[in-house]
Formats: structure tokens, sequence, C-alpha cells
């Protein structure tokens, strides 16, 4: 028994490529392919059980009210989501129409860049020093990435619950900023580099000893293990879950 | 309330590091210093809650089964025990008057050594490729160095009970066995380089991604933390426990 | 004023992309694309002062011969040359009625990775240590690459020149080969992982020190600077260059 | 025939590290050690052909004219030497009486990172983007390093003198500075870890690749193979040389 998957935005750029990989996946199948002007209805998507909505922060939120009233578990990669409307969306799926009905939404679908996070989460607590590079071709506008600003949150959370002093760092002198920003008390340094795609490091340090993890993402094809991941398990969540790693049982 | 702690072997270079440790770890009050001729008893201990053996594998047994007679909970760093050693420790712990007394030993005490196995083992399951590459002074007599091999081990449980296939390799020419060795189905690699010590990279790949994980032991300071960390913890654990993953709770 | 451009290959992957390089080149002008089935001659060749062949072995030294004879300067990046081929294209190049005209045959246009083994050649002479990592895509069939092959031999040749002593190795134990091919005394090891596609890392070591050269080729893309200089250079050649690294001037 | 040498500041923790690599070097012979106190003359420096000065900022120039009048060639570690320091030994080396004299003064002597820079800024000027990455210690009271500095000026250099147009970055949004010091048009980054000595990491990209160069000096040792270098070749030099490159012919 298959799984039956329509693809929401299926001519966009990642939706294209999801439609691609969901036909490849094993146990999944692609029974609609949605994009704008099409109407989100029961009729239209030919009796998908999970929809994958890859569109634009102006129509995501509207289209997964319509998915859940049409039957779908839904999993979401369009960005641009806030906590009001995660709200909305959980007030939704409470609704007793909506019983059994789960939402995935996850602002990044790359298994590796996802351990990462939670890997240097994890470790965190038992180093004195950690710091976060991030690195990414050079026309993206903001720095440092939401990624490393994550990661870096992350690290300093963990850090506090295990009661961590500061990191160390004798620094009198910087006149240029090479010290890079500052994101709950982890410094965290953005290169931007002609061949690259989108790459994080995590460095953390004890006396005598390092540990690295690094994520590399050559491209948009990084995505889709994540996606397949997702849609294979929203059906065994509930409501709404925000982040990938609910999904990664981690 | 400080844990009050011996040392024995304290006149080697590991143990006279540990005893460095300890005095300057808050918490911690180093108590007695045991080496060769010095008998292990209530007397000589001087009061040790947790006794740290690094002494070598004809005695540390036989250390370890008095130190439990003696009243303390004991971390142990030697190397050379066997299966039936630990079975042996284990019958002796489990007697009515060794109620209450742990054992711990850990073949390996660099946090970032042991991290890496661990998480390598929890993030296998979602990758296609992993292959190990350990990296050493070019003074060490055996290849691949135990610690590659027993992350090949975990990274292949993992992927067995995930059901992965193999891992992909088209190579149908290697005269010269460039591909490395194979581990439970794992390319493991050993670089020997002077200026090294010791050093594991575990590199995971997906379609587009990959994720490495690294960890560097730039000299012997880098096993301190984990034995302080054991000597800490070691009173909260039950009968024998080897590996420093289980005070790690991970 | 431009320098003209023909391609020789046009329809192909390689070809196309050329074509795509050069049209967006500064000081470069597109005005020929021949591809299987078109005559090369000066007719069809449109004025072109230098030909680039992306074709296949078994009429790449045709091609080159034909292209001289119509007067192009010529930039060849098809493989499978033999140095008796190289010794006919010498030949044909000292007629007098080919006086000028010049032919560049690169194995490798990625700058980065010829760079690299430049680097390393002029680096290896100050190590006690070298060995060369390789990693690439799990469809290559043969293993080491080429490029680590010659990598490992411009090492061992600068190390010879300079009198050095085999490097260190102590190894006494190595049941699985996790030690590598070596090549000519140059120990070199080949990683096959999913989402890479072709890599190299150098490391050179001497007491407390580590010297590390490494190239990313990430996609096709990457041999595009190397084509277009060796576009504006060759004119500048005489006779046959063989090598990337004499239009890099290093 | 060995290279007679003296060692000046040779109770210091540099000086003493000199003295023991001297004796252990092939065709190198120790005849003296001088320290505060020690008169600089022939009669203390016991037939020196070559001195090493590691001593302190400020009596370092005046140890160098009395060890030149006192017919040694000199290798110098000591750092704060100004232009007009410098001016000054040019300017005694030029008098008749110090005929054949020769000093080399090196703000660096480890290989690795002298090759570094060497090797980054004859690569520069073949790829779009460059940025550098120092990594250092966390008791170090300035950053950038020194080093990252230089390299970061020697990248500029190299791309200038090709005409290279600026880096590209479309950085709009860095409120917190993730994108580090610019020095010379480069961006430079600097870490600060436990666990680490001292580290540079030099990446360059174009599309589709990528070229990195990275030096680890892990202790005080990696700098001897320079300095026994330095001592075996300043005699071949003429008058000041600054910059251990010099004398590895590069």
């Amino acid at each position: 028994m298959s799984i039956t998957v329509a693809v929401i935005g299926a001519a966009g750029r990642m939706g294209s490529t999801v439609c691609q990989a969901v036909e490849q996946a094993e146990g999944l199948e692609l029974v609609a392919r949605l994009d704008v002007g099409d109407t989100i209805d029961v009729e239209h998507l030919g009796g998908a059980q999970v929809a994958v909505d890859f569109t634009v922060p102006g129509v995501t939120e509207a289209n997964v009210h319509a998915l859940v009233d049409a039957g779908c578990d839904v999993v979401v990669g369009t960005t641009g989501w806030t906590e009001a409307a995660y709200e909305r969306v959980r007030e939704h799926l409470a609704r007793p129409e909506a019983a059994g009905r789960s939402v995935l939404i996850a602002p990044n679908f790359a298994l590796s860049a996802v351990l990462a996070m939670s890997l240097a989460a994890r470790a965190a607590r038992f180093f004195e020093s950690a710091e976060v590079i991030e690195l990414h071709h050079p026309d993206k506008v903001d720095a440092p990435s939401g990624t490393a600003v994550a990661t870096a949150r992350g690290i300093a959370a963990a850090r506090a619950q295990a009661g961590l002093a500061p990191v160390p760092d004798a620094t009198q002198t910087d006149l240029h900023g090479a010290r890079g920003a500052v994101i709950d008390g982890i410094h965290v340094h953005a290169v931007r580099l002609r061949g690259l795609t989108a790459h994080e490091e995590v460095v953390l340090g004890n006396p005598g000893e390092q540990l690295t993890i690094r994520t590399d993402s050559f491209d948009r094809s990084s995505f889709m293990p994540g996606v397949i991941l997702a849609v294979r398990q929203v059906g065994w969540l509930e409501g709404l879950t925000v982040g990938l790693d609910a999904v990664m049982e981690m």
C-alpha cells in the first residue's frame, strides 16, 4: 500500500524537484500536482493522503487550512511562518472535524543541517568553548544565516542548562571586528565564497581536544531525503509539529 | 562537601596528570596517591570515596577487587580488560558486602572521541554512505586504531538496525588497495603523519549533502575532563559499567 | 579586439558548457559551434583564432591536426592521449606551414585541482610526512583517482630531489589494509561517498605542525575558468604544451 | 664540517628549545649559550659562525649589531622590530668591516604557516573569492592574528596585481558583524577555542570549485625546522633579509 501524495507549488523549482523525488521514492505515489490557479479541494487532490506545500509565504497558510479541510496530512517547506500563524493552524487542527490530521512545518529539510544543529546542542555541555562558522555563496543578502543563529541559540541554551561559565576569551584588541557576531554569548562567523552553496561548521573545544561537526549542502537535492522522510512520518504525528527533528526521533 | 579521591598508579604519566586534574577540579579532594609497592586497603586510601586506576594490565583487575573491598567506587582507565575479567568484577560487585559499590571501566576518556563515536552512530541511519578516516602520529604500530574500528562497528550496527542497504561503491579497479580496510561493511582509512596525535573523521553522505564529525586529541590533557566527569558520576552508577557513554547520559 | 573562438564537440555536455562560458567571457567571441558530422576547415570555423576540442578519444587527434591546418591555436580537454599521439602533434606543429601555431592539451582544467597538485609538490620537500586522500562520488569505477596518483608522484619526486628519507611509519599490524595504496612511497586513500563530486586533500606533517591543501570540485562549471584561461593564453605558447600549469605560470 | 652555532636567550622557553634542536640537528654544533648578563663578544661566542637570537624586543637590536661586530651571521626570532630598526641593521651591514655578514629576521619560523601565506598569495589571482579564518587558543589578547593580517594583505596584493575585481559579496544585513574584519578588501575571521594553539585557513572560491590551504601549529616545536633551515642557509644570504620565505627559495 503506497502513501498517495499531492504536491502544491508543483511548477516551482523546489516543487518540481519534490515531484521527481516522490515519483522515485519506494512506497510513495504522486497523485496530484497543483500550482497557481488550481483550487485546493478533494476533487483536485486525487485522493492524496499527504500534501507537500512548497509555495510562497503569501499563500501557504491558506493552503494548509484548505488541505486539512480536504482531509490531508500536510508537510510544509515554505518559509515566512509566524508564531501567530502557527497558533491558527493549531486551532484549526483542534476542531473535531480535523481529528487525526497533522501538519509538519520545517524551515530546513536538509537532514545533515538539522542533524548538525541537534548533535551540536547535545555535545555542547561537555565543552568549555564553542563557536559557529557558516559559509555560503556570495549572493546571500543576510548574515549570519538563520540556521547559524538557531545553532548558536541551541548551543547557548544547552550550556546554560548545564550551568557552564561563559566561553573563555581574552581578546582585548579587535579593531576590525574579526571576532564576528555574538549570539547569546556564542561567536558566529559568516564566510561568503563563490562556489559554495550552504555549509556550517561547529567547533567545540576543551583543553587538548576539539570536536568539529560540519554540514555541507551542495545543491537543492539535499532537501529531498528530508522531505521524503517527512511525507512517510507525518501521518504518525498529531496536531502541529515545527521542525524536522520530531520525525528524526532524536 | 567534596568527593575524596585516591589515584592508583599516581607516579605514572597518566596517573600524575590525573592527580593534577583532581587537585584543580572544584569539589574534588585528592586524599591518596598510591603506586607500585603500596598496599591497597582502607588504611592507605585515606578515606577516599572514589579511586582512579591508571596502572598496567597485569595488576588492574586485582586493584579493582581490592578497591571495592576497601569501600571505594572505582574509575578505571587501564587497558587490557577481557570479557572474563569484566564478569569477575560483576560477580564481585554482586556480593552483599559490595552493596552500593560501582565500577566504571572506560577504554577512552577523551570526551570528544567518545562523543564522535556516539554522534556518528546516531546520525548513521539517515545517510546512504559512511566512511571513517583516522589520523595518528607515525609511531603507532597498529592500523586502524581501536577507536576507528569501534566507530565503524557502531555505524554498521545502526545501519543494520535501520535496514539500510550496503554503502554504494562502484569501484572495479583498485590495484593498490586505496579503498582501505572494510570493517563490517564500512571503509576505514588510516593516515600516519608526523605532528599529529590522535584524530578521527567520520564522513556521512546523501545526494547533495555531507555530514562530517571530527575529533582531535592534541595531547594527554584531553583525557582529563572525561576522568573528572567519571569521578563525579561513578557514585550514581550501579555495578559494572563499561564505556564513558553511560556517564555522558547520551 | 576580441579573441574569436570555435568549439568542437559543441553539442556535448562539456562542449555546450564551454560555449556558454565563452559567450559570457569578456574579450572572447564565439564564432563557430561544430559537432559530429561537421567538417573542420576554414570555411566552417568562421575565422576562429582559437579552437576548443571537447570531443571523444577516437577523433580528437584528427581534429587537432585539422584545426592546426586551418590556422587555429588549439585547446584540448578530451582525454585518451598517448605519448605517441603527443609526438605526432609535435611533428605536425614543427612543419613550416604550422609556424606560430600552438596546442595545449590538459587532462584537468579545474584550476584548484591543478593548483593543489602544484602547491603540494612545492611544499613537499619541507615536510617529514605526506599523504594524499581523494574523495569522489560512489559511481567512480577506479581507485585511486588519476589526479591523486599524479599528486603522489609529484610529491615523491620533490622529496627525492630534496634528498628526504622515506616517510616515517611504524605500522606493524594492518590486517585489513587501512593504510591504503602506496604510490612511489606516498600513501594514498580513496573515499567514495554519495553527495561528493571530486575532492582531494594533501596532508603534510612535521613535528608540531601540519599543512593541508584541499581542492573541491563541486560540478562541471569548475572547469570553465581553466578553459577560459587556456583560450586567452594559448596564443602565447609555442608548439605542444601538456598540462594547464604552463599557462598558470607557476 | 659542522656549522657552529651560538644561542642568545638560551635560558628562555624558545631559546632552550632552539638549543635542543641545534644539538640534535645533523651538521650543526652548539658552541655557546648566552643569556641575560652575558657579554656578546668573540670571547663568549666560542667561535660561532651563526648566532640565533630569541630574546626580547628591548635588547634584540643591540644584540644583532654586537653579533655582526663579532663576525657572526645572525638569525633573529625576537619580535618588535620596526622599519627604522631594519634600516639601522642594513646600514650596519653595509659598512666595509661587516662585509660578508648577513642577518635574517623572521616574524614566524613555522614552515607550514610561512608556506601557507606564500602559497595563498600564489594561488589568489586565479580565484574570484578569498577569505581568511584564523583560530587560536582563547588566551590570545589580539584579533585578528598578525599572520592572518599579513596573509590577507598578501592575497589582496596578488589580486590587485592581477587586476581582479573586488570579491563578490551581496550582504545587505549583518547587524551583529558576522562578516568579520576587512583587511585590504579581504574578510578575516578570528576563532578563539580552548584546546587550539595557532591555526589558519585560507579559502579560495570560483564557480563550482574551492581551494583550501590550512596550517596547524600544535606546539612550540613547530618552529624548530624553520630555525634550523635558517641557520643552515643564512650564510648564503647577503645583508638584511626579512621573512623566512627567502631561505625557502619559493
